[in-house]
């Protein structure tokens, strides 16, 4: 998907339907090309029928006076004129065939090889029938070379029907994201589809170009080919300036528009764009930016100026420079703030998002209902994390808000259910119970649930009481868990208590309910809250967890049985806490999969009041967010006032797009989890996918134990798609790295000219990585493939190594 | 869009291209149909071609058997076989064609006659050509007949290309929103395309059906006729349950599925939802729940169990039940919460949304840049409502967390450059200065920015001091300003300094300044604030209005000038309130033409520093907001420390959807304010479009003034797309009605069977309206039809007439 090359314009020739001139406008263009520039390429990537009728042939056939210019070349040859999937197996066992990925990178291998070779030339890449039609594999077309994303040329249909099946073959390359550089067609002057598809187009901002048709096919094969030839020269004559001719220049601006479009982005995006959590004054220069062009499956694909500048440096060595392109691949290390889960422009996402914003658009939701938000509703609370305890689903827009609304259900039901008798002056005042670092959005409401910290703002007023929490981690290759200092040293605990077999030890939460560090665990936070209660310590409301994982906070693995004692202690009261306080999951982070599981409560063993979910639920594509609350919590809303409902909405409360990503999302999911990647990696973590409390990670365990044995590495955390690493601070007296400098050299790309490396297309990857002071953290979509991961594992090894104190 | 039947099951049959065997899979569906059926409709709209060669001519011809059962029709038949609209042209100017919403509407009666006239039957709607064919009108076939939203079956093409051909048709009316029940086409043994589709879409829950491609054509007509009358007997023979035969069945099922999903989702809803703003104890019975079934233009089609019921009761009397659909058009009489500015599920909208997420699904934001996201900020920094004092855009998720943004920066603002030396325990005291009836979202934070009141939650602590305003409205057919009862009586005032000859001369801001009114507002001010600051009121920091209409408060329309002097009174300082302070311009619900302009900074005359948007910024489809910024304003957070940056940010900030549609929706926006409606409705309201204190409405001046002068209102006011009632009191005695009750009416359908109502496809409507106390409002998108919305005036007149005292 990274094929830019200011040198090299690279089209791939899409058709509206078989047989509609395709081979014969790309022979045009292919002659026009020809014409002007030094070095022009064919490529048929898959071809299919006898020899002597295929593409490529004809296109050398008709370049006799161009011959040293013009380099044509077909991949894969089947002999029968059906469709490719059904061709190969006509061809029998005989034929193996490459897997989608290997025939898009053995594609954009023969893309760079050209452009590593050839000064100013153009390219032509001929896809075989329509648009949608089966590759190899199966595969749709356009769904395949999106892995490549190179700029389209759509030839289209000049007979009757033309016109419905030019524009609809335009819609399946437009949901799949493809430019349309612009439609090539002949000028049928009975049907005319050219003079409505000429206007329909331009209102679209895609330019249409037409000319004549070829001459009727003759009997006499030499004729025949005269007649051709003599029409080629014709309608590519640079005379009159339309059609082929009118196409190539068209198509050479919008190259040199596209160059320069994304040349600009940079330093347009810090004059009028106001990043979130930014600060402006570290955005030096351009190269501060990270200019997205576009993005698939894990990786974006994005600008790169240095190899624009390298290349004019090195353009007198072919191979001190062997990939050019001003795009490539980069890793989406962070899974785009932790919300990717099935990979980017997932073409079943939108799909879904493209057939409610049809039947719908968004509708108004008080006291209404449509198919999507019903089906998800009930998928969340019956068949998804509400599973056994929620009642009601709530819709909001994001994760920070469903808090919101999980904050205002809390407080209610405590003012209404738990202390009615509370005067209404105290309301303001509740607070809440949790750990230190947690982290439940930015609204201010949310941020007040939370320990005031550097994430402040001029409002935040904290409110409640935060303990700071055991963790869990891998050190030196064992499992451990760690207490925090204000925990007074305690005479029942032996080292024992702490080091682990294994992480799945730690998170079999049941079993550790009797142990010692239960006790302790016990007694600390009876003892701190009767000692906070007598410091006349805020009124406690609720507890508000992140379970398993404070991400924001930095990647803090919170010790799981501590979360369980906690909401037991909270449930049964305690000094200064009534009985039975709600307790609210944020699982935006870390539900639906993130780690492993659907959701957190069954491996701690308790139930939540209220739960909140953001993030995957919508597969990575928009916001939507959904509170969850159980049927008490619900009831303390109801009555016979307006007033005592719960009295907040958004204007796109529970729109349906992102209803639909959600359903679309969840379903997509069942599957990924009981994929053969997620057997191997259960297995690999001797994890029983039967048992709730059988933790796992998509990283390998012999990796995660390797690096924790590194010095570099303070520890090392994985559960599900994350890994995280804490850097160590050099107390042996070297300089003190951050994470963010450990892990530089992710952002170089390799630069063996030979590397195919595992983005789309092969290219070598640089990665895009976030990180918490000195934590830094990789993450995975749920389907990201072992491959991936097993590359990733690689470049973070090395980075590491590159850091050998 | 509303033609849903028990007893009728239609269906409209879209072909993937033209000559794919669209009529003969049809024919055979008629002829399987008569077999059950009493009655088999065939209805073709538009033929192209000679007569004898017309499509309901061969369904005729081969239903001898059941003369009696199939009716066939067609409505608009041209001679020339090519795509209708160019066989419009062909025909001349003899020909007068019907307009897109007469051939939808005229169909339908079609549709809706045969329901009412006819006991358990089916009905097929054959297209011409393909899924993208023009129309007469030259408007696509698969967007016209949206209006009519009938399920579709699409006949496939199993030529070499169909697979390509079948599954982009299939998209293009996925696009649009259609249920697709079902594909059916010829088994072609040599291409199989069939092999290939039914595992496509059964991955896609649509069923495939195959059955024989027809016999070859033969020369004798006779003989041809014969042969393809065995044909057809062959493929409807229920011996074998498969192709035609099976795919009735499945149609059969799928329609009771689709009625009983209808009649189970009120139940469901309330099972699992909870929804935002209501009381659920409110929600007594199923009815209470508005079951959206999809949506076109400004009209919900809803589910009403109502007329099944009257159907049931009725079903011996024809005329009795003119109307028995299960779906009735619903006017979106809030704009479904303010959102709507295109109409629901407008096409380019899902296609803008769609390519980018084909392109990118989501990118992470911090940092980085995409193109829909910088087009979307410089348009609303340049040239847009930030022209000519905005410097950034930050993204955020809807118009609370934008408004959440806009506190945050305000306040830093404040404690950084007005008031430096302001010590920490200050700041979380810190007050915003706003007006009584200000609402700015739902969040906390937002929440604190104003007033207490019912809409509150535990933890609202409102910070700050509200005046209250003076508003405007239309009394007895004069346009008046009010004074709320907290401005001390004053001399200066005569009755003339509250009426005016005009809404516009109210709203030329300009030339009240110097006048005595002008003057008690600027000492009302003065003094108040004096006292406020010497009784100890809180430190003000910021000064947020929503500027000209306070909607949730109530529809409260405030005197501009009032807000103009507010702002000159806060920037010069004044006691306890620091010169400079920052101004907040919520224009979530005021602006981007909702009110007949972009923005209302340049009516008012001054600028704020912050401003909000969102509600319309996304065309009506989904959620996202943009804070703009001043320059100073983005300084104030600009240094060297990531502590002092914005630390604001959603997972999904500027998701690439989101800016997409924005875009796409600023453009259209663009067109629609300068069309022939928008200068039809200046004209009436003598608005001239250059002068920016020109103000109009979409609704009628005669009309509002009218209204204004019935004894049930107390007074109207109108802006842009808004109408707002206050609904009198019953001064005279009468029982006090609330707005709810007074617009009762429009609940109702029209139940006169020959009606043709202005809703998609011409059926009866009624009319979803929300009401805030005492006041009524109905609100139109920016492209409401004249005739939707003087229709929807005379039903708001007959629901008042209803009412007169």
């Amino acid at each position: 998907m990274s094929l830019l090359f200011k040198h090299l314009r690279v089209h791939q020739v899409f058709g509206a339907n078989t047989d509609v001139g395709k081979t014969i406008l790309t022979t045009a263009l292919v002659r026009a090309s020809a014409a002007q520039r030094d070095k022009v390429f064919y490529l048929k990537p898959v071809s299919t029928g006898p020899p002597q009728d295929a593409d490529d042939a004809h296109v050398t056939s008709h370049m006799a006076k161009w011959k040293d210019r013009v380099q044509t070349h077909c991949l894969f040859r089947f002999q029968e004129p059906v469709s490719p999937h059904l061709a190969v197996k006509r061809a029998g066992a005989s034929h193996s065939i490459p897997d989608d990925d290997t025939l898009a990178n053995t594609i954009a291998a023969y893309v760079r090889r050209a452009a590593s070779q050839c000064g100013p030339a153009h390219m032509y890449i001929e896809t075989a029938g329509g648009v949608q039609s089966p590759t190899l594999s199966g595969v749709l077309q356009a769904d395949l070379y999106r892995r490549l994303f190179l700029p389209a040329i759509l030839v289209g249909d000049s007979k009757l029907g033309g016109i419905s099946t030019t524009i609809s073959a335009y819609e399946s390359l437009l949901l799949r994201g493809y430019d349309v550089d612009a439609i090539l067609l002949f000028e049928d002057d009975y049907y005319r589809n050219f003079e409505y598809l000429h206007d329909y187009f331009k209102e679209r901002n895609v330019d249409v170009f037409t000319t004549q048709p070829p001459p009727p096919k003759l009997a006499a094969a030499a004729e025949n080919f005269a007649a051709t030839e003599k029409y080629y020269a014709d309608i590519t004559s640079s005379d009159h300036h339309r059609g082929v001719t009118a196409a190539l220049e068209h198509l050479d601006t919008i190259h040199n528009q596209r160059i320069s479009y994304l040349g600009s982005m940079a330093t347009r995006a810090r004059d009028t764009i106001w990043w979130p959590f930014v600060q402006h004054g570290h955005v030096k220069t351009d190269h501060d930016v990270n200019v997205i062009h576009s993005a698939y499956s894990d990786f974006f694909s994005v600008y790169n100026p240095s190899h624009r500048a390298n290349h004019a440096a090195n353009n007198d060595s072919s191979t001190a420079n062997p990939s050019p392109s001003l795009l490539n691949p980069q890793y989406d290390g962070s899974a785009s703030w932790w919300t990717q889960a099935l990979g980017h422009a997932h073409p079943s996402l939108t799909l879904a998002a493209a057939r409610v914003s049809g039947r719908y658009g968004h509708v108004m939701f008080p006291q209404a209902t449509h198919a999507p938000a019903l089906q998800l509703a009930e998928t969340l609370v019956h068949d998804g994390p509400g599973r056994g305890w929620a009642s009601k689903a709530f819709f909001s827009d994001d994760g920070s808000t469903g808090m919101e609304v999980a904050i205002k259900m809390a407080l209610r039901f405590y003012t209404k259910a738990i202390e009615p008798g509370l005067p209404v002056e105290a309301w303001k005042q509740l607070g809440i119970l949790g750990l230190k670092g947690s982290y439940h959005g930015d609204t201010i409401g949310t941020m007040d649930a939370c320990e005031e910290g550097v994430y402040t703002c001029e409002w935040h007023n904290a409110k409640g009481y935060w303990f700071e929490p055991p963790t869990v981690s891998v050190q030196d290759g064992q499992a451990t868990i760690a207490l925090p200092s204000s925990f007074s040293v305690n005479t029942l605990l032996s080292p024992a208590n702490y080091g682990f077999d294994s992480l799945g030890s730690i998170y079999d939460v049941e079993s550790r309910l009797e142990t010692p560090l239960a006790k302790v665990y016990r007694d600390h936070l009876t003892s701190k809250l009767k000692a906070l209660h007598d410091a006349g310590g805020p009124r406690l409301a609720a507890l508000v967890l992140e379970p398993l994982v404070m991400g924001a906070g930095g990647m803090i693995f919170v010790d799981p049985l501590f979360q369980r004692v906690m909401v037991e202690v909270v449930k049964a009261g305690a000094p200064g806490i009534s009985k039975g306080l709600p307790v609210i999951f944020d699982e935006v982070f870390v539900g639906l999969y993130r780690l492993g599981m659907e959701s957190t409560a069954p491996l701690l063993g308790v139930k939540p009041d209220i739960s909140v979910h953001a993030k995957i639920l919508t597969g990575g594509l928009l916001p939507l967010a959904i509170t969850l609350a159980s049927q008490p919590i619900f009831e303390a809303f109801l009555g016979d006032s307006k007033a005592s409902a719960l009295l907040h909405g958004h204007s796109y409360t529970a729109h349906p797009i992102g209803c639909e990503v959600a359903n679309e999302t969840l379903s997509i999911i069942r599957n990924t989890v009981s994929s053969d990647s997620w057997i191997e990696a259960r297995k690999k973590w001797q994890a029983d996918a039967d048992r709730v409390s059988s933790v796992f990670s998509l990283w390998d365990p012999s990796f995660v134990k390797a690096l924790s044995r590194l010095p570099q590495v303070k520890e090392v955390m994985t559960l599900g798609t994350v890994l995280a690493l804490k850097i160590s601070d050099g107390d042996s007296g070297y300089v003190s790295m951050s994470a963010q400098a450990t892990f530089q050299s992710l952002k170089q790309l390799n630069d063996d000219p030979n590397a195919q490396s595992v983005a789309p297309g092969g290219a070598p990857y640089n990665v895009h990585y976030r990180t918490l002071g000195d934590i830094a953290y990789f993450m995975t979509s749920l389907n990201t493939s072992p491959g991936v991961i097993r590359s990733m594992e690689e470049r973070i090894w090395s980075a590491l190594e590159d850091n050998t104190p």
